[in-house]
């Protein structure tokens, strides 16, 4: 099973992905190490403007041959009057906490679109070998126009009925991410949707698509990877496993938060972006929890907390950091990504076929 | 990995564990089949009565030789006025609906305590050959009780806490229910506490305790038994698949609700029970949403609602009946329980060493 049409067809040597983490966690040293080791490394650019990209696809180009870019795809989004006022209300203290202003730019959906397709329009030019894409589906036009130069494209779904809308639209692979999975929630066809556990999620995809199925959700180890693999899944994708790696570039201080967290800590909350994401329980999220449902939209939320984010860290005041993590902290090492990689394969190797 | 501590121990053929669903599904048809095809059938005895119980016992114990009981342990609950009336007013249409009386006994908290003492004694008396206990933990008087009847006591935990507790009152082993478990929920060292996901929860549990892990939630078929003993569980308990077997005593308008359903549609309600619970969502549920949070605690709620689900079943009107499910329901499979347990077996052999 650790051989398969997924690995095949990326010439990969493990079905072993990094999760395209946004925010810095994925420098080159981290994506270079990933994929020099025997998986695909992904540069988490859903925040990066199309110049950050080039420079760094093109650095990575001199480090490593196989590896992949993630896009965020932009979600329709208001600038609601309302809940702008909740916003402000709602980050006042905070802001003045860190001496922040409380005016900053605020992305419009004609900046958030003109960024996107200068993204893709850099991982066309550069022929990057993977794209995934979260939050939403491409278009065909694009889609076609990536494979057209030979770009292996990957969908993130969160249901049975987005893996299909994912087939159907020509995309290569699926990722199945599971409500164990860290950071932002991918789903997209239903805003409301309640997430489903990797134990259901996997499974059901698999029997409904044809293009390989990746796991996402809580994978750890050897353990995960097998136990992925018996549900049909033909790679998985571990994000928190590679964060507190050596060679990850997340802060200090979000490394050691998930190295000393337990599973009942891990929360979803739309404080930070004002999209679903999961991690560290923290004095900012339960601040939040009165005003949560009234907050603004991605990336509008995203944008007003973006200063407080920057500060805290500064700081080193995990208090006011998105400290995303998947439900299995306790499973998370300060470790290289050779050895990470070397013992999970060790591990699901002596325990399945 | 599949014959291990657990299956020795309780001289099982196979890992799998019918789950102890109650109200009426684990008819002494469906337990027997359970064990006599190799694996464990359970009892969900938590609404019987001791007389009951004793006479479902008696009689299974000429189908069967191993077998097994579930009790749920009694919760503090109060009768708060407010909660009272915002059930009465929430449940005020439907209870019309179905020509019924407003006014129904309630359980206080010396029938409810009185009631599971009951159950105990039965077990104890009748050396029940398996208890396994929800929604709490029995004493240590109760466990050690149990345990020089040569009974096996198992413990249900939703998180790392849960288990160690568990191991620490010297149960033989612990049920780690994952969020994609159908039914009630087993949480009780804190009552707010979010599910975790099974990829999450088996391996970190394994990880902190030297008992018996039995993997629960969304395991269906020989995929899931593999995917979970790679995690570290010795066993899984296997509800929603045992539910639309031929021998299951589940209402047929649930079993077809289940065959029917797709995962988007499993929601987490307290509507029916007080307690939260996984299901397939319905007009009942939904009517209850804006009420969710104020309603009594468990057993009031489900006492309140009781007549409803009982006129709902005899009028097969699902919209009103609660259709517990796990997250799979894509993968139940109306067949017949030794159909279930030899394909899950020789699925799962095909994939683990």
């Amino acid at each position: 099973m650790i051989e398969n049409q997924f690995t095949e067809l990326l010439k990969m040597k493990y079905p072993i992905i990094q999760a395209p983490m946004a925010g810095g966690i994925t420098t080159n040293s981290l994506v270079s190490a990933v994929s020099n080791n025997g998986g695909l490394g992904m540069i988490g650019a859903g925040y990066m403007g199309p110049e950050q990209l080039k420079n760094q696809v093109r650095e990575l180009k001199t480090q490593t041959k196989i590896f992949g870019v993630n896009l965020f795809v932009p979600n329709d989004f208001l600038l609601v009057e309302n809940k702008m006022k909740t916003a402000n209300k709602a980050l006042e203290t905070v802001l003045a906490k860190f001496n922040l202003e409380k005016n900053v730019a605020l992305p419009t959906k004609e900046s958030f679109s003109e960024n996107y397709f200068e993204q893709i329009k850099v991982v066309a030019e550069e022929k990057v070998p993977v794209c995934s894409f979260t939050f939403g589906v491409p278009t065909k036009v694009i889609i076609d126009e990536l494979k057209e130069e030979g770009i292996f494209v990957i969908g993130t779904a969160t249901t049975v009925e987005e893996a299909i809308h994912i087939e159907q639209l020509g995309m290569d692979a699926v990722v199945a991410q599971g409500y164990e999975a860290g950071g932002h929630r991918g789903n997209f066809l239903q805003t409301n949707q309640r997430s489903i556990g990797v134990m259901s999620l996997v499974p059901q995809i698999v029997d409904h698509v044809s293009i390989p199925v990746i796991a996402a959700g809580g994978i750890m180890d050897g353990r995960g990877l097998a136990a992925s693999l018996c549900l049909g899944a033909e790679a998985v994708q571990m994000g928190t496993a590679f964060l507190t790696t050596t060679e990850s570039g997340a802060n200090q201080v979000h490394k050691e938060a998930v190295l000393e967290a337990a599973e009942q800590e891990i929360v979803e909350t739309r404080a930070f972006s004002g999209k679903y994401a999961q991690g560290i329980r923290n004095t900012f999220i339960d601040a939040m929890t009165e005003y949560e449902k009234d907050l603004p939209d991605f990336p509008i939320q995203n944008a007003l907390t973006q200063p407080m984010r920057k500060a805290a860290a500064i700081h080193k005041d995990k208090e006011y950091m998105s400290l995303w993590s998947g439900q299995s902290p306790r499973l998370a090492k300060n470790q290289t990504v050779k050895k990470l990689i070397e013992d999970t394969m060790r591990e699901a190797g002596e325990m399945i076929k």
